[in-house]
């Protein structure tokens, strides 16, 4: 039988990340290709106990259909900690539980944009969120990204002359796969130039409690007066990935229009994680677990950066000091005698994974010096063998 | 703000069952519209155990990320019982675990639906998965269900007529929501139909395992040598519903696309309720528990024909005597002096709610004399009362 593939998928490959990460899954390659919590990140005790709680005290809860909107509880709680902690959502917003953060970008997308509009988004970017765009037939338009952000010129040029720009995605921190974060005066741009194109911001924010230095900067949903952004956020990396919880918090017309969407994919989040995610935050030392997260990851990405310029740096690889998050971008010197694929497709040779940068661009055939290093994942002792393996490489053939 | 609204979700409304689920939760009223499995159907015990073991002896791995197609043993065990059982699955397939059968409907629209392609359904059926289908604009070509399925000349019409017809959805066992079971006749018929007409079949059999009597049919999946047949699981009437677990057996090159679409949406399924239904099936006496399952839904289903018997036939209301499901189909007398419409409205001011027969129609504002009752979710207390309370109303206005 010839099988008929519909046009909004046609050209969609898997995505590179997850293809390398099966590779990675063989046991003698260092993966610095993933982008998984630590695994000594996890609250395997409050878990357990919450979990024997919640089967033992309301088992048909945790088993039973719920509402697609998502648990009440862990919507209030939710609610008020970004209320309190981020001056997040206002009268003029609501929330939705999602099966991770991921399905925000996905209801976003197919509630709002129809094939051919536009989405804005940073270059590089998340190619996950790029993936699911495309899987909508949406034009990307990136906008290259500074040290402090999207370049404002190129973004206010993309807003005036794309067609049905629909909406501008951006990760304000530490963002993925640049490490950049955007300062505040950039989000107040942004933010400006939004309302004046009459657009909407999808402010996915997967790594801002991962911050290991500096302060925190408002997320531009604190500015929202308008009820022009939508706020993605999400459980993976701050309690666990398996789980798949995030949540939006937008403009109230945006998110009935994702709920009803959200019923045709799924009919509503699993519950049992619904409701360890509530009881962790409500009853347990929530702060005093994210407290502990940034000093794993401070640790982690001090290590890296260490090796980096023990192993790397000397060949002429430089990279983007980061605040937090879980991602290092590196940049092969100007006058590399081999290109950036060649050099991770060697670099897998020598077993060890990195993920070639050109897979976070909107257009995958463009040119790109960079790639992406993972500090989480793997070990002190991976990373360090991961890097100086890199290291070797670059020495011998940059 | 003007909120901009896809094309594809502007005519979308939110399920009118899962509206009516909300308003049912009001205490004072009885409601006959859920299709929840009864409470007591749940293994409790068994996930209390099973989910305390995993969490101790496998925590990261319920925790961390984990890869699209679905957690490997689950997979595995899933594919050895549909083979061993009901012939279903060839080396030309694969599986897919989904978060729940809905999205099962919504991959495979996703990836070979076009906008204003068609789908072909049984009318009525269950407004879930039309709604998926309408959710990415696919155009509904309902055929009429007689006794023992679908009407074969209607069907070969439309698959003749229609234009770009991409699959044929079909609930062959104890369909809802009229309680019809596809013959096996019927059930070849459209086989050879969908072959001669190159046409996909998504065979949805949530129910199967709830045969109560009479003997089991061969899934249409068990004929597929052509390779045209995706059939959709769920674990959500046999274990839970709030899990979020099922899956799709599907030709390879249909599977790995809804594969691609599944990372988009949400990356994977829930890690904890795959490796839960995973060690139900394979260490658990799960035959014994599905024994059970119908046991218990023999037992009400039999009670249910009891009092429809007793207080609305003698009103002139007729129902299908099932065989198996949750759900039983009235049909108001051929001289009822009030619509259809104007009955379950009246039922609800009278507080019992069940649900407009036309909810379930390609087109909802054509003309239906018929209600949905489903029996599994109240007590048999509740479901004395809310059928009387019927009984009572029918007496008076029709």
């Amino acid at each position: 039988m010839d099988y008929v593939v519909s046009d909004r998928v046609k050209t969609l490959k898997p995505s590179a990340i997850r293809e390398i990460f099966k590779y990675a899954a063989d046991p003698s390659v260092v993966s610095l290709s993933a982008g998984n919590p630590a695994p000594e990140a996890f609250p395997v005790d409050a878990v357990r106990e919450i979990s024997a709680r919640i089967l033992q005290e309301n088992s048909i809860g945790a088993l039973q259909y719920s509402v697609t909107e998502g648990y009440p509880p862990l919507r209030r709680a939710i609610w008020d900690y970004m209320q309190k902690k981020y001056n997040v959502g206002t009268d003029a917003d609501d929330i939705l539980i999602t099966s991770g953060a991921q399905q925000v970008m996905d209801l976003l997308t197919k509630s709002t944009v129809n094939e051919g509009d536009t989405v804005i988004c940073e270059a590089p970017s998340f190619i996950g969120s790029l993936n699911t765009f495309r899987s909508y037939n949406a034009k990307l338009c990136g906008i290259p990204l500074e040290e402090d952000g999207m370049n404002l010129e190129s973004l206010e040029n993309a807003l005036k002359n794309e067609k049905n720009v629909r909406f501008i995605y951006i990760i304000a921190n530490f963002q993925n796969p640049s490490g950049v974060t955007t300062s505040l005066e950039k989000r107040r741009a942004i933010y400006e130039l939004a309302k004046k194109y009459n657009t909407i911001i999808l402010e996915d924010n997967p790594y801002g409690e991962l911050r290991i230095s500096g302060e925190d900067i408002p997320c531009i949903k604190s500015f929202d007066t308008d009820g022009i952004v939508v706020y993605a956020g999400s459980f993976s990396k701050i309690l666990s990935p398996g789980m798949r919880i995030g949540y939006a918090i937008a403009p109230k017309p945006v998110l009935q229009k994702m709920v009803v969407c959200k019923q045709g994919e799924d009919v509503h989040t699993n519950s049992w994680a619904q409701m360890v995610a509530h009881t962790f935050m409500t009853e347990y030392d929530f702060e005093g677990h994210l407290a502990s997260l940034r000093d794993i990851y401070r640790k982690k990405a001090a290590y890296c950066m260490e090796l980096l310029d023990k192993y790397l740096v000397p060949t002429g690889v430089t990279y983007h000091k980061i605040e937090g998050g879980l991602f290092i971008w590196c940049r092969l010197p100007e006058n590399a005698k081999i290109s950036m694929t060649e050099f991770c497709r060697m670099a897998v040779l020598r077993k060890v994974c990195v993920v070639p940068g050109n897979a976070f661009l909107t257009d995958e055939t463009e040119e790109c010096d960079c790639f992406r290093i993972n500090f989480s994942t793997p070990s002190d002792e991976q990373l360090e063998k991961g890097i100086k393996l890199l290291g070797e490489l670059a020495g011998e053939v940059l």
